[in-house]
């Protein structure tokens, strides 16, 4: 028996997206639908949203669903004010979403059940029906991602994104048909050959910038983090809108610029800011369709015709497979990444 | 008339803090006492915040005393919800409060008037009361920090901490008694001679790592902030529990970690988090009393015996005069940021 490559567990866990895409979409009509008719019968007047790392990428991407298409109050939480501070909010009439992939960290455990006591209807969005999270909160949603076995989490986050997406449009009475042309459009993000140009530009950089707004700021931040932890690259995502508060006096021709302009309002706001980019002479790589960003040095092609709202499950593909290869062109290797484990066990 | 040296406007604002916190002090009788009444008695069931820049950390303190003091849910919500994609959620019962220390950005005027439409009870804390924010919402305060004209705010920052925490104490019927050391412990931090030599140690620094929990992540936000927008460091802040879901690979010998730890229970959550980067090698600089963190490399010391929700008033001036000391270290002007405009217009 052969020794498995170096990246293999990331690679095929990438490449594994569009049949976890072609499973939660299959899976949305049972335990899905119950959920979001529940959640709307209840209707609660804010939803609180609480996760770490990836996770918690995919719940800032539920808040910007739950506050446009919605038009509910949400915030990202805090798990340490219920944990290290042990305040005791009043939460009735609070919708409270943990989103986990293994349900197993103590920090998401303690505060849902506290969530749940202090009066709010609590909902785990995890990739284990057997976890704690699940067990701890009144409702749980598979994301049916199957068994993720590297530490840096690609499938995983894909199918909560989508799950979510599937779970709000469900609660608002809006068609999910157009999500059913994801598991085609995650199949060509996944075999695109783009990816290896933009790997051998940033072999030896070492800083790199990623900025996005609106639904697509997520995806910046995952990619960010999929960079840290794989490459070990300073890699700092921010708000466009925060971009130009402070941080954009760092960028320089040395530091790379990613920035994510998808179809939509939140890519339309991106102008402003691309344009202070190419003002200071930035290297910029646009993930985005042919035709938006045309100034951007690199690009890594996404589909164009998406809806602004669904495009995160997509613009994040060719970025867990820029973070795989640069760590592989770096002599790292992606499946073990220093200093790090699966489920992290923080309060 | 001699050529000012560099920096000396973000040296003086510094330096005028403990002046500040003594003018903030002095109005909390006035209007701050009645929108305390006015907030205890709408009583609100959700507290949204929202800010940009430096004003965001600010606003993330806020989010620590009204969970923890007041036990209210609140989050950080993204102006652009309403202004990129035009949500209209129905905000009763929600106090919305918007942190700028100009009141003049676009991109919180909009949506501090939508959600004022919406139905929220809406409060602006500016620095300037004839500000469009402050006409925009329904309550006002002033934060008294004086013209500011350094484009990296370091006094409205400390200002708008120590008025944030005077109004949810107030508020919440709390004695306002310990703030009234803070002038006081500031002058100290302002005079401390232990800058020169951190700043020294992180001259040929690019990168930077700076962690904390709880009240004190904003600190770390905060110093990150003036790092990179003063010195073009590449500087990342994280929870610290976020930092060892992912970035914590990241950390090596090469890259020093600032760790906030004040005395309490933040402070105590921090020691996994210390351990683990002992055990990496990694060069920790503590801003912590004496005897806290003992294990790390340097220190920036702030007083001992101070409650831990105000530390963080304390906590930043070691890091702004870092901030200032590096930036002057590396030939550059701090009063004049690259690319930086004091009043920043985004949408």
């Amino acid at each position: 028996m052969s020794t498995p490559p170096r990246g293999h567990l990331v690679r095929s866990e990438i490449a594994e997206q569009p049949a976890v895409a072609e499973r939660v979409l299959a899976a949305a009509g049972g335990e899905l639908a119950q959920v979001a008719a529940r959640l709307r019968e209840s209707a609660p007047r804010t939803v609180l949203l609480t996760a770490r790392g990836t996770s918690d990428h995919a719940a800032l991407y539920a808040k910007y669903l739950v506050e446009v298409g919605l038009g509910l109050p949400a915030g990202l939480t805090s798990p340490s004010t219920l944990t290290v501070y042990g305040a005791r909010p009043d939460l009735t009439g609070v919708l409270w979403i943990a989103v986990s992939q293994s349900g197993g960290s103590p920090d998401l455990v303690e505060p849902t059940a506290a969530a749940r006591r202090a009066g709010a209807l609590t909902l785990a969005v995890t990739n284990d029906p057997a976890s704690a999270l699940a067990a701890a909160a009144e409702l749980h949603l598979d994301v049916h991602a199957g068994p993720e076995l590297a530490v840096a989490a690609t499938k995983s986050y894909t199918a909560q994104l989508l799950t979510l997406w599937l779970l709000v449009t469900t609660w608002r009475g809006g068609g999910t048909g157009p999500a059913h042309a994801l598991p085609g459009l995650l199949q060509r993000a996944v075999e695109a050959d783009d990816v290896a140009a933009v790997a051998t530009r940033y072999r030896f950089a070492d800083r790199l910038v990623l900025t996005a707004r609106g639904y697509s700021h997520p995806t910046a931040r995952e990619a960010a983090l999929k960079l840290m932890e794989t490459s070990y690259l300073s890699a700092q995502a921010f708000s466009a809108a925060d971009l130009v508060h402070g941080p954009l006096a760092m960028v320089d021709a040395d530091r790379p610029v990613i920035a994510v302009v998808p179809e939509g309002p939140g890519g339309e706001a991106m102008a402003p800011v691309l344009h202070a980019l190419r003002e200071r002479g930035a290297d910029v790589c646009a993930v985005a369709p042919e035709g938006l960003a045309p100034d951007a040095t690199v690009r890594l092609a996404v589909p164009a015709g998406v809806r602004e709202d669904l495009a995160p499950v997509l613009q994040i593909v060719p970025l867990q497979r820029l973070a795989l290869e640069v760590a592989l062109a770096r002599g790292l290797d992606p499946d073990a990444p220093r200093g790090l484990r699966k489920v992290t066990r923080t309060r």
